[in-house]
């Protein structure tokens, strides 16, 4: 007897991908990645890669170390080695979801350094369809709504594939005992929104299959948005104006914001990407672009320049600004 | 005293593209079509452009030829000249939206040639954002994520960046009788309910401005979509596997769909031009893809063919199939 087929699909999503050498599963005790650690600790004996886990306590509810513990002795019985507990402070830029989620992937990035192994995250299907609509609504573009990668750099989902009711078929089938993240159903959280009441009615007016079709739309917008970075990134000298002007706008656009970010501009809104594009396209004479954090662009001599912090207050309005270039 | 504020945006928006010769509005009488009359009328003796009108008369509700005829009214007494009716046939191909939407865009398609003329269309940062999200749902990729263009042949749509708000202000400012189509608050419609239950429960949950970023978000996959387009039609010869294959993801998959078109294949799903490309990319000998329709397409000395129709049923499973390329 073969196994229980959700069983069965989740190692098969494993299975091509582990070859590429050692691995340890992000595991918090829930369906989808316990689901994944069973899984990879199947099929990693068979492939000959060694495969163990990392458990992150984020220190957020009381308890959370004994649950970190207790996950951890789970992995440990199903074979993974070795099984890691990370405990992370979280702090609060960006809100509580985001500080969470930074604090997560910054002790996930150190373990893999420190081991010299992938980190295999288990977004499924759902979670992918959460991303794009989170990223609709920022409106900042077809890169957020590209989603999750399947690999990124060290970082290995081979679950995006599948949907969710599968990884909770599989844990059951294997009598694995999930623990139910109380933020996962917390209204307070945009993600937990989406994913209770606006994926719901979405899959209601458009007919099922919605997240099928956010999850193969985002592979899609990936597939694009990797083809313009590689051609944005072959343009020589962004600064130069006449030469920027020529590109289609998606390349503009893509040549522009690298010129930007390799300047130490953190990434910035569709809106100041937009100003900084008419100083290329539509030159007039138009001033100084500021922009977040206290930066700025001109164009001098058909040249883009990156300029500091503004002339202090003291300075009087209207005087000249600054030429000299950003170092 | 200056006009209202609504009027002035209205007519703001049509102003830069109106000299690029004639137009006629088209114009159901509802808020969007006549706030966009209103403005034409007003602007397009200023540019020196002539400016008419057109009202569809679709047949589908008692009285639809007395409407038609009062809107004509009303259009020509904003002075615009000539005010033409026409009356379609909706058939039932594709659903009531869809066989309506291709009645009406054939007779304004006639009626554009046989005057020479553009046809400016109504649509709103509202109806964007409801196309984006109804393309979302199809998940046929980033293409139909992009909404509608500005400019697209003979269609002009100068509203796109204005917010439906905007319209009925500017027809109640200007005193216009609004005819409101009983079809737009129908929730048997899919764009209905998109309308008044999708996009408030979404800015409810992601908060305001939803509309925006999803105008933003379809403008930037536009710029995406042209740049990408405009490369793939460069490629000399699609049917070539081996220079097919260096192509990346983005550009293959516009580079056989382009292929498929020119050859008379209907517009293909995601799932379909996927298995066209793992002829292309990940070849094993593979046997022939189906296309909906009957024809197929096999892979020949690499390079790809495309057939027609199946071997007739009486033919023996397994046959060869026949090597000839479609006319």
């Amino acid at each position: 007897m073969g196994p229980d087929p959700a069983v069965a699909a989740v190692r098969a999503a494993v299975r091509p991908g582990l070859g590429a050498g050692p691995v340890l599963v992000a595991c918090s005790g829930g369906a989808d990645s316990l689901a994944l650690a069973a899984a990879v600790a199947f099929e990693a004996p068979r492939a000959g890669v060694p495969a163990g886990a990392v458990t992150v306590d984020h220190g957020l509810q009381a308890g959370s170390a004994d649950r970190a513990a207790a996950t951890a002795g789970l992995l440990r019985a199903l074979g993974l080695d070795p099984v890691l507990v990370r405990r992370v402070e979280v702090g609060t830029a960006g809100g509580p979801e985001a500080a969470a989620r930074d604090a997560r992937y910054a002790a996930l990035d150190e373990v893999a350094a420190a081991h010299g192994a992938r980190i295999a995250l288990a977004h499924t299907r759902d979670d992918q369809a959460e991303t794009v609509l989170l990223g609709l609504g920022r409106g900042s573009g077809p890169r957020s709504l590209a989603g999750m990668a399947p690999v990124r750099g060290h970082l290995w989902r081979p679950l995006l594939d599948l949907p969710r009711t599968t990884t909770r078929a599989a844990c059951a089938a294997q009598d694995l005992p999930v623990w139910d993240d109380p933020h996962n159903t917390d209204p307070a959280y945009t993600r937990v929104r989406v994913r209770t009441e606006v994926l719901p009615l979405l899959a209601d007016v458009l007919g099922g299959g919605v997240d099928a079709a956010l999850a193969r739309t985002a592979a899609m917008l990936r597939e694009d948005t990797e083809a313009l970075d590689a051609l944005a990134a072959a343009v020589p000298d962004p600064a130069d104006c006449a030469a920027t002007a020529e590109l289609p706008a998606a390349l503009r656009r893509r040549v522009l914001r690298r010129w930007l970010l390799d300047h130490g501009v953190p990434d910035l809104a569709a809106v100041h990407l937009q100003a900084v594009d008419a100083l290329v396209v539509r030159w007039r004479g138009q001033g100084r672009v500021d922009l977040p954090g206290g930066a700025g662009v001109v164009r001098a001599s058909g040249r883009l320049a990156l300029q500091g912090h503004r002339t202090p207050p003291g300075a009087l309005p209207g005087a000249p600004l600054s030429e000299e270039p950003h170092p």
